[in-house]
């Protein structure tokens, strides 16, 4: 990919801001873990395993003054905990981030273990993460590629591309792989209001690669899959719960609940990472909700009257039952998905986070 | 209402420019026809109501060099035919466009028989149909009350509101009534893009009105829906085909699909000129395609890449079997609404278009 998300170069994460995209490639380099939160928060890196990745070395960075020291366990481990909520705290909706940290935990408690260089242990793991974020890409779209036939149409919401992970994304993942092995796939991408990672990230992506692209507004989608304009939706997703439930951008459950009426078959793409065993359904998804001024002063003007309430939520959650599949790097789940969620988490991604301070 | 949508002044239509809404409140005299026409194809005046009232006057002002003259009759009657088709083609799915201009025209052949004063039987009819819009929303304002219980939450989409016609709207005349009899009623509203009618009018004038209103983005009416935020959905419609099809602002289709799946009554409030008995069901009906710089460029500046297509269909059409029910001035009909829309236009306000030419 001509594109890079992010990298970690001479001690920094250097990132693509993507509030800048399309209209300029902006690199920022991030060198302290508070650099790092402000990046997520204000979505400069967004997309789950985007910031999971993100964060990891967001921790190394909050913990760079251990390098080449040898940091006392009593107070290290409290400092590394602290950081990892801190980061994880950002943005509460995506699991891949407190995924993502809770590894860089359990790297830690092994290096206090083994005795090992604790900062050396942790940007191995970082790098380890990262590199398995490509692979995991790479994987869901070999599965997916599968769905797709010469000429299809895929209707997306949000962007769970390129600029979403490390690699070639998510829900595009399929869609840049059947095209790399022949097959002449368009998408039609929503706009994604309010920050409009359809129109400016996904296009963009899109756009770079080669690949049709159309731009819809939000609203223009139902129409769409009722003319039978697209062959299939895929979305990538923030969290799955045990039973297959899913919180994903806001939007993507009236885009599900439209594919069923319309038979239009609806895949989730994601790595098994993004799969949250201990949240049982999706009601138990805590919810991001966003400033108002998304809505109304979008685009760097006023996009409502002064004194108008707005509601934003970043997200929300498609029952399980709306969804044909889960393309996952393990392949794609059907339901029942209690089962297949569960048989591709074996051996467990979510291992319980660390809880013993070593030492004591 | 404080809001006056067009007012007939001094021979000339002065309408508030829509586009310039809510930051700006600036009345444009428009003096020709042509600058009818360019400130229904902007969007300056915009509604079917209200444009069909528009264009009422704007044939007057078309045939202006009438006023006090006898036109030949082998001319005049073609010249106001081609003026009626000319300002009926810039917006091709609202039927009450058609309707009022072909109103107009019978008015006209009725003076024709009667050898009355051609533009002022034109003048006349025009102030007639102006004056029945605003006895229509009143009406449709206290059928559409009876739905609405204290405490109530309607979520709309787009704006059917006093702006979009010449009294107090379609969709929002029971909000405004059932507020008049002093129930509390809310309201949220779809921002509704490209043009964001929702934030940008509907907001306005429920603010005005001092009714609270909250705004969400387009694809957030999902979530809003399942969790039983709404109690019910009030639109307007552009067109009603004779089977209970209807044409409505893109994004309709959408929010009638979720309000089925959650079981949340779903109403449209249209005039009974909006019905067109001569459309036999929503695939009949055109649906007009805008510029896709409305979605590409928006707000005053890019929201897409260079160079990626948008598709900016600017209605969709409702499927029948979503609806429960239409509220029109004659009451709310129920289905099956190829009887109960029938019976609405005994005696039939479509009658045919004159056909003759008098005199002829």
């Amino acid at each position: 990919m001509a594109l890079e998300t992010l990298r970690w170069e001479d001690d920094a994460l250097v990132i693509l801001d993507q509030t800048e995209l399309p209209f300029r490639k902006t690199e920022k380099r991030l060198a302290t873990a508070e650099e790092v939160r402000e990046a997520i928060g204000a979505l400069r890196v967004r997309g789950a395993p985007a910031i999971g990745v993100a964060a990891a070395y967001g921790l190394c960075l909050e913990l760079r003054l251990w390098r080449g020291k040898s940091p006392a366990p009593s107070t290290a481990w409290e400092e590394a905990r602290r950081g990892a909520d801190s980061l994880a705290s950002v943005r509460p909706t995506a699991v891949n981030l407190r995924w993502a940290l809770d590894r860089m935990l359990r790297a830690l408690e092994d290096a206090f273990t083994k005795d090992a260089d604790l900062w050396a242990s942790l940007e191995a793991e970082a790098r380890r993460i990262h590199e398995e974020d490509r692979a995991m890409c790479a994987a869901i779209g070999r599965h997916g590629a599968a769905l797709l036939q010469e000429g299809d149409t895929v209707l997306t919401h949000c962007n769970a591309g390129a600029l979403a992970t490390s690699g070639i994304g998510t829900a595009l993942a399929p869609v840049y792989e059947a095209a790399r092995q022949g097959r002449k796939i368009s998408v039609i991408s929503d706009e994604t209001r309010p920050l409009l990672q359809g129109s400016r990230l996904t296009a963009f992506e899109l756009r770079e690669a080669g690949i049709p692209v159309t731009v819809i507004c939000d609203a223009a989608a139902a129409s769409m899959l009722a003319a039978g304009r697209a062959d299939l939706v895929i979305v990538g997703a923030d969290r799955i719960a045990a039973n297959g439930d899913f919180a994903n951008k806001v939007g993507t459950l009236g885009v599900a609940v439209l594919a069923k009426e319309y038979g239009v078959p609806f895949y989730c793409a994601a790595p098994s990472s993004t799969i949250d065993l201990t949240t049982p359904n999706g009601a138990e998804i805590p919810i991001e909700e966003r400033a108002a001024e998304e809505v109304t002063r979008g685009f760097g003007r006023p996009t409502a009257p002064d004194g108008v309430a707005a509601f934003n939520p970043a997200f929300d959650v498609t029952p399980a039952k709306f969804v044909a599949g889960f393309i996952t790097e393990r392949g794609v789940l059907r339901p029942p998905f209690e089962d297949s969620l569960r048989r591709a988490l074996r051996p467990a991604t979510h291992a319980p986070p660390p809880l013993a301070l070593p030492g004591k």
